[in-house]
């Protein structure tokens, strides 16, 4: 089969994150207003300004939450529009105008998310923070070969890449000090990530298969946590304030019609999942996933270079599993993957793994080190399926980390 | 001071939840589409439709988010006149035709739940639960003392009262079991909780004076939990699914203005608080709390009979600390007290403490027993603020448990 190419050249070249088969969406600002677009080579179409097919109210605010609630009939005839508009052998003159270049725009959060849910998804990383937790004899939960295990997370601190991270305060105890201290958090890191996009709700228990059909797309996803916190807060219900500063998410949305081809299976089963987890075909996808870290003024160094196929558990098995005491789910929530850690020291998706614990400082450029991350850091995932002659890329989820600010004062 | 009494006779006798000095917010609907109410004696006025000198897109839509994103301006401004139209001296003529008998109408969720946080603000609550998942010696963990603990909830599954609950399955194993099964939960409980409605956004750490402005008012709150669901799935990053069947809210928003008499300061610190939890007045309220269990066909018990300032850390305190790490809030988020257990044993919040686990089933009728919720309970918690000649009451949040469905397919 020919490679389906398109008229916006840089869409063609070698390398492009954003061929035609690609065709992800995001909302830009370019001083003319917030708008829905598609990105294609080194440029986005403004998408509510074109001939699109779909109901003009779909496009009346700045976010794709409507969209994604119009069902997979409305997506599905969307990417067949933009296909066919974008494709080789299609008259430019209708939507060219309607093209702005990528570097003369401020991307913004692509969607309104509704609720978040993270979940912990990795056997390697689960197996490299028990082990660091709660010693190699109890690394891996006896329920985690059995559950998807997750837990809910706070929407209110989405953000898009590009938008700077402060460092947190927290209550921290080290194991030698008697009580805790409310401090600027010093073990503060990245969770490389994948989050699942729910496009359309669910109002009871549903199958893998459904809860599979119901994703929109996926996004890149750094879940910043602060493991001092974290250590002391998070025993006996949960992480909360080390996971509630900021999550980083891509601008764009990579939809489930563009990563097809590039299904695979979850790995052989230790334990036998139960029936309702089960899945009827390859619901993981092969997707290579790396982290840069630049220090302030420095140049980045990839300390982490992984593979979304990874994981033990599905996005489409999370999604059943949330849904399986009759939790409803909606537009627009989206669902943390939980850190992707591959199964060698260079394939870690967090510095409390690659520096384990701060017990092996990572080194990032010759005499230069980091155990955690320090202020003026630059994050950036970035991801990419690989397909012959062409790659569905991610674009970057990257943020800076700003210096904790002064203490709230203890009121009036 | 002269008692203040309403033109509505039924708002001034003894007993009633609704006098003048209440004046909570609900959405009711009547058959003429939903609407947004003020409660008074046995009647609702229809808030949107008199002289309420509020700008009118304030209840543009039924739902009580927008006049708290007004501020609290305009929360002291219709209160007051509110107060002004509804006593006994004031010309009944301008409203009274808004008057909707509370019979006949019903009453719709108040508010539309931006996110829900739940608390475990109890001390006897923890120390009861804590000894039976993790001995007396762990009873109280490390951190409790120091922490106002909380987990993010599910917004999703938040319900006004008079929703059926339905019992949830979800993975389940006994201690003896070796692994787990998939089943309906036969350990399904409530919680008697209060819930505390933020108001307005923050964008950084807020101290604990500002996050008592920020709090527009408080409803009940049952948050319905499967025991069995919850003790498998909650290490190590707490509960989940267990949770998120359904949280029962009341229909009526008791504002903080209502309750100002009768604030009460937390308990006395076993462990010093850290200066950010440091309360500058009483942040508690003098809230009497009953839960009543009435079996299918049956007459109701009262099962458990508390108050609100039992509660170790204060609603104002929790919200502090979820601004801590930096964690924005946002206009009608949720946060629910935690279960309010007091320190006797018929003052316990859960079935799970009455019972102790099922091991001391509780006798609700002669020769009737409860360890655990049966299908075709009906679940009401009461409160008031008992005043002199007059009492806040937030009237009732009920729920009955349906059978659980047939379990869902494994796919297509």
């Amino acid at each position: 089969m020919t490679q389906l190419r398109s008229w916006v050249s840089s869409a063609n070249e070698t390398g492009c994150d954003f061929p035609i088969q690609n065709l992800p969406y995001g909302v830009f600002e370019d001083g003319r207003g917030p708008r829905m677009g598609v990105a294609i080579g080194a440029f986005i179409l403004d998408v509510g300004a074109i001939d699109h097919g779909l109901d003009p109210a779909l496009f009346a605010e700045p976010s794709w939450n409507r969209v994604m609630a119009a069902g997979a009939g409305s997506w599905a005839a969307l990417r067949a529009r933009l296909t066919e508009l974008l494709s080789e052998d299609c008259n430019r003159s209708a939507v060219e105008p309607f093209l702005v270049a990528q570097s003369d725009v401020r991307m913004l959060m692509p969607f309104t998310v509704t609720e978040f849910t993270d979940f912990y998804a990795s056997r390697h990383h689960a197996e490299n923070v028990g082990t660091m937790f709660r010693g190699a004899e109890n690394a891996l939960p006896p329920n985690w070969l059995s559950i998807p295990i997750g837990y809910s997370g706070r929407a209110s601190s989405v953000v898009v890449s590009g938008t700077p991270v402060t460092r947190p305060w927290g209550q921290v105890k080290s194991p030698n000090d008697e009580l805790p201290r409310f401090a600027p958090s010093t073990r503060f890191d990245l969770e490389l990530e994948l989050g699942a996009i729910v496009g359309q709700p669910s109002a009871g228990p549903v199958s893998v298969a459904d809860a599979d059909a119901m994703i929109f797309g996926y996004v890149l996803l750094n879940d910043w946590s602060a493991r001092d916190i974290q250590a002391w807060e998070y025993q006996p219900l949960g992480p909360f304030q080390a996971k509630a500063t900021a999550t980083s998410i891509s601008p764009w949305i990579v939809t489930r019609a563009a990563l097809e081809p590039f299904r695979v299976p979850t790995p052989q089963r230790t334990r036998p999942l139960l029936p309702y987890l089960e899945e009827k075909g390859p619901m993981l996808y092969d997707i290579a996933l790396e982290v840069g870290l630049t220090p302030d003024g420095g140049s980045e160094t990839i300390i982490s270079r992984t593979n979304y196929r990874e994981q033990y558990y599905s996005a489409a098995q999370q999604l059943a599993h949330h849904t399986s005491s009759g939790c409803p789910m909606r537009v627009a929530d989206l669902i943390g993957s939980g850190t992707i850690s591959g199964p060698t020291k260079d394939s870690r998706g967090s510095l409390l793994e690659l520096s384990w614990g701060g017990a092996e400082p990572l080194e990032i450029a010759p005499g230069q080190y980091r155990s955690f991350l320090e202020d003026g850091d630059t994050l950036t995932l970035r991801g990419a399926a690989i397909g012959d002659g062409y790659r569905i890329g991610f674009g970057a989820c990257s943020g800076t980390i700003l210096p904790a600010r002064p203490a709230v004062s203890t009121g009036r």
